[in-house]
């Protein structure tokens, strides 16, 4: 997928909103569980609901892998589904590899040859020779962990670098300013947590046409309007991921298909007039 | 498995060893490719002949997700071999994994449940709540990547951090700093790439009583006898990895058995000596 594709899909679907595919059997509605492979069932309901609010899904691969082999080919089997039906929709694997050069290339192989998605998430504590075996595929794209959501961020990613004695930039800067030096490097979006709202701004300045995924809305606290503001460029640039406040949004088995629809709507109504309150529409 | 399990193991075998399994389809004897599972049967042939020699297997997990579902099924099948079989040898999920809480969960649900690893690999960028999730399980180990063997590891993990303007020490110094910290981190142990050598024996200094996984010796560079000098404390203390040289140590097909049987034990004969000659046995 291009990026160009990706915006055209934002201005028609008037949305940026990703959903992501944390599928836990333990949540999902029980009349789910009597079919032959609920997760792909669960997953393939999501998508058909959402779908028309929808511009990417980030199926979370570690809920993928906790249901072993089968839960991989559940996985297949979405990727198929998604892949077949809603060729438009950009497709993240949210995975977080990152390894030696040989270890990063068979990665990517089974990422965007055998499970076939548009993106991958990378990390890059182990610098250019992990993440460059991602860049090489045409249209497709690696996400590179910058300034995370979570509460451990503060532990490395905030630190301040020296040089010359001198306070210079803390390490998720670096890790932006070298990543653009890296070979395919316009094949690279940043993973900015939205709770890093108030960072947003100055890091859009270090990336002004960089895509980024903003996942924490919702459930982990952060705001959309203040996320936005900070972080749109001339392309929009920014896909905002629910996952939780999302696909788990169903107050009975009932109501599964209404709550679920309502919830997506809802964030696409926002997604709507900030786009509008922009002139993206 | 307990620390003292592990010691036990290299003191009966005289091997300090761990074989990384890094199966390609493309590089394994052609008489396996004729059979059903051409990655299970290749893995248990070379757990056959390479076990008297060996105290750890660390399957890479990337190289069985290139092969999609049907790759996991043959590392459960691995690994289900590896636990009836060979239940005193230690094995590692080279994976490399971290995400935010609820999503490191998963993860080791997986490799400690499902796929029953002894260990998994873990990156710290994302920090204490990405790897704490790891550490809560008995008798099982979170190995954090610290200082790696590849090029890359010179974009972040050696950077100078300031603190009040001064120089105070390297991003991976701080990595192994604060690691200590975390909800139990005496199951943590710590990846130092063996063409580190020269760092290794500060890094000791820093972690007197962890196990390292040293990868690096063989087709990367680094030499056993240093790494060794540099980073023995009184348990051993050090697993020393080597994939390739290994496993694709053969000269062809008929020769398969004999030379990777050959290449394991010219590496555990140097381990004895070295084992020897600091008076371990």
């Amino acid at each position: 997928m291009t990026i160009k594709e990706i915006k055209n899909q934002i201005i028609k679907k008037k949305s940026f909103l990703c959903v992501g595919l944390d599928i836990d059997l333990d949540k999902i509605p029980v009349f789910f569980l009597k079919l032959e492979d609920p997760i792909y069932e669960f997953a393939k309901a999501i998508v058909d609901i959402t779908a028309p609010y929808t511009v990417a899904y980030k199926p979370n691969l570690a809920f993928f892998e906790a249901y072993g082999p089968k839960g991989m080919n559940s996985l297949l089997k979405i990727m198929n589904y998604l892949n077949k039906n809603f060729p438009e929709i950009f497709t993240i694997a949210d995975a977080k590899r990152g390894d030696i050069d040989n270890t990063s290339s068979r990665y990517a192989k089974a990422f965007f040859q055998i499970y076939n998605f548009d993106s991958i998430t990378v990390t890059p504590y182990m610098g250019k020779d992990s993440i460059e075996p991602f860049l090489s595929f045409e249209n497709k794209f690696a996400i590179l962990l910058t300034l995370t959501s979570n509460i451990g961020s503060n532990d490395f990613q905030i630190k301040s670098l020296s040089n010359d004695n001198k306070i210079s930039k803390m390490v998720y800067e670096d890790v932006i300013e070298t990543s653009k030096k890296w070979k395919g490097s316009d094949r690279l979006m940043y993973v900015i947590g939205a709770t890093q709202s108030k960072s947003l701004k100055s890091i859009r300045k270090l990336l002004p046409k960089a895509f980024f995924l903003i996942p924490g809305i919702g459930f982990q606290g952060g705001s959309l309007e203040e996320v936005a503001s900070n972080s749109l460029n001339k392309e929009v640039g920014i896909l905002v991921n629910s996952s939780r406040a999302i696909i788990y949004s169903f107050k009975n088995d009932y109501t599964f298909k209404n709550d679920v629809e309502d919830a997506a709507k809802e964030i696409q109504n926002k997604m709507h007039k900030i786009l509008k309150n922009n002139n993206f529409l």
